[in-house]
C-alpha cells in the first residue's frame, strides 16, 4: 500500500508541476479549444482555454507508475503502452484540430484503425498471459467465465467502448477526470484486494502465485498513479477550466480505464462503476437512433451531460453528481472483493 | 471494511433524501443565510441561502453509524455524543442568529462555556477509557507519549480548537465538507489500520484485545458514515450552494474531527491531516494579532481562504485545492498507519 500511496502523490506532483509549465506554453502554440457549434451556447466563452492538457498527466502517470512498479511489469507495461498508445492517437487528433482549424480532427476511419489497433493488440495480449486469459470473474458469486476464444473480439469491443465514452464524457469542467479519479481509487483498492487474495488454479507453483500477486500490486500501484494524475490535474481543470485535456487526455485516460477493468478480469464491473461514462455513449446513441427513426429527440442535447445543463443545472452541480453517483457505485462494487 | 462501506452509503442516502424534504421546510422557516457585513461582497449574493442544512448529515451520520456499529459502543457512542453535542451547540446559535435577526446568535460566553463542558467530559472520559488512555502515538517512530493528567487539558484544548477551526472554514461552498469527507473517509482507513494491529500492552487478555479491535472497527464505521454525510452533502452544498450547513453542521462536524483524532490517539497527525482548518484559525489569529500590534493586516481578509477569494481566485478553484492538499496530506499521514 505504501506505493500506492507514493505513485499517487508523484503522479500528482508531477502533473501539478508541469502546469504552470505546459498551459502558458499551450496558449502561446495556439492550442486553444474550438468550441463545437453543436455545443451549448454558454460553452462559447471556453472558446481559446487550452487544450491538450491531459499531456500533464500522461506524464504525471508514467512518472508514479515507472517509479513504483518496476519490480512486476508483465502486465503494468502494457498498460501504460495502452494508456500511452491512445492518448497519442488523441493528440494527433488534437493536433490537427488546431493545425486545420476546425473540430473534426482525425478523420474517422483513421480513429477507427488506431483505435482497433491497439485495442487488438491488448485483447489478444491479454488472452495469451498466463496472469489473464479468457475468463471472466463473474462478481458476488465467485465463479468464473470462460469466453474462449471470443474474450477477443468481446475485450476490444470493451476497450474500443470505453476509451470512447471516457471522450464523450469530457465535456464538463472536472467531468472525466474527476469520474477517472474516483474508479482508478475504487480500482486501485481491488488490485491491492485482489493481490493478496491467491487466485491462480491450485496447480500454479508457488513462484507463479508469488509473482501473480506481484504483477497485480503494480497494477495497484498504476491505478493509483492514475488517480494521482487525475487529482492532480483537477488543480487547474476544476471550473472554471484553465486547461482541458483535450482528446490527448480523454482517450488515454479511456484506455486507462479500460486496461484496470480488463487486467483485473472484473470486465462485467465496469459498466456499474464506470455507469456515467456509458450514461454518455448510451444517450448519444438513443439521441441519434431516436432522431433517425422517430426524426424526434429524448434529450435536449446529448451526451447526457448537456442535457442536464440544458435543463438548467449548473456545471459544477452535474459535475458533482456524477462524482458523487460514481462514488456510491465504485463502492459497492468494493463490496464484490471481500 | 464491508460495514464501513454499508456505513458510507447509508449515511449519503439519508443525507441526500432529507435535502428536498428539509431545504424547502427551512426556506419556508426563512433560515436563511445572513451574511455578515464583514464578509466578501461577492457573497452578497449567497443572503437568503438556506443554513442548518448540517442537520442532514448529522442524521445521515447518526444512521449510518448506528445502524452498523452497535456491536461495540464504548468508543462510537461518545462520538456520536460530541457530534450531536457540538451541533447542539450550533443549531441553538443558527436558531438565534434567525430569530433576532442579526449575525451574532449565542453570545461568545455562552458558546464558550458550552464547548469547554462537552470538550471536557470528552477529554476526561478518554483518559479513563481502557481503550484510549494518557498516551499518545507519535507518529512514524512507534513509541507513545504520556501526557499523563495533563492529557485532560491537552485534549480540551485540541477538540475546542478543532470545531472552531473547521467553523471557520465553513466559508465557500463545499469547503468545510469537502476537507471533512477527506479527512474522515482517512481516518476510516487508520481506524481500520489500527483495529488490526493489536496495540494494547500484551498482559491485556485476548478478551479485551478482541473488544479493543471491534471498538476501533466501530470508530471506521464512524469515521466512514461522517464522510457519507459529507458526501451526500456536497450534492447540495457544492457551488453554486443550495444549502449550507450553518454552526450546526460546522461546529458537528468539528467534533466528528476531533473525536477521531482523539480516539485514535493519533492527534499528533491532526494539524497535517486537517492542515486547512488549521491554516483557517492560525490566518485569523495573525490577522487579529497583526491589527492589534502594527495596526496592519496581514491578509486581505481572514480566513485564509476568503484572502484568496479576493486575490482573484474563483471559489471554486480554492475549493478544489484546499481539497487536492488534504487528499495529499491524509495519504502521507495514512504512510504512518503501516
Amino acid at each position: 500500500m505504501r506505493y500506492m500511496i507514493y505513485a499517487l502523490l508523484v503522479s500528482a506532483a508531477v502533473t501539478i508541476l508541469l502546469g504552470p509549465v505546459l498551459i502558458p506554453l499551450l496558449k502561446r502554440l495556439k492550442f486553444g479549444q474550438t468550441e463545437r457549434e453543436l455545443g451549448p451556447k454558454s460553452h462559447l466563452t471556453k472558446q481559446g482555454t487550452p487544450t491538450i492538457g491531459g499531456l500533464m498527466f500522461i506524464f504525471g502517470i508514467l512518472a508514479g507508475t515507472l517509479s513504483f512498479s518496476l519490480s512486476a511489469t508483465e502486465m503494468v507495461l502494457p498498460a501504460l503502452l495502452c494508456t500511452v498508445g491512445f492518448a497519442l492517437v488523441g493528440f494527433l487528433d488534437d493536433f490537427l484540430k488546431v493545425r486545420v482549424k476546425n473540430t473534426v480532427g482525425l478523420r474517422p476511419y483513421q480513429k477507427i484503425i488506431a483505435q482497433f489497433l491497439i485495442a487488438g493488440i491488448l485483447a489478444v495480449y491479454a488472452y495469451k498471459s498466463p496472469f489473464i486469459g479468457s475468463k471472466l470473474y463473474v462478481p458476488f458469486t465467485g465463479a468464473e467465465w470462460d469466453l474462449g476464444l471470443f474474450y477477443v473480439p468481446f475485450v476490444m469491443f470493451v476497450i474500443i467502448g470505453t476509451v470512447n465514452s471516457v471522450n464523450l464524457t469530457d465535456g464538463l469542467d472536472g467531468l472525466a477526470s474527476g469520474v477517472t479519479l474516483i474508479y482508478s481509487l475504487a480500482m486501485g483498492i481491488a488490485f491491492l484486494y485482489l493481490s493478496s487474495a491467491l487466485l491462480l488454479p491450485a496447480d500454479a507453483g508457488q513462484a507463479q502465485q508469488t509473482q501473480f500477486a506481484a504483477e497485480l500490486n503494480s497494477m495497484a500501484v498504476f491505478a493509483c498513479a492514475v488517480a494521482g494524475g487525475c487529482l492532480g490535474f483537477l488543480r487547474f481543470n476544476t471550473y472554471p477550466a484553465q486547461v482541458f485535456m483535450g482528446d490527448t487526455g480523454s482517450l488515454g485516460l479511456g484506455g486507462a480505464v479500460a486496461v484496470m477493468a480488463v487486467f483485473s478480469r472484473c470486465v462485467l464491473l465496469l459498466p456499474i462503476m464506470g455507469a456515467c461514462f456509458v450514461a454518455s455513449t448510451v444517450s448519444v446513441i438513443l439521441q441519434v437512433g431516436s432522431y433517425k427513426l422517430r426524426k424526434k429527440r429524448i434529450f435536449k442535447m446529448a451526451p447526457l451531460h448537456h442535457h442536464f445543463e440544458l435543463q438548467g443545472h449548473s456545471e459544477t452541480r452535474i459535475v458533482a453528481v456524477y462524482m458523487i453517483l460514481t462514488t456510491a457505485l465504485c463502492l459497492l462494487c468494493l463490496l464484490a472483493f471481500q
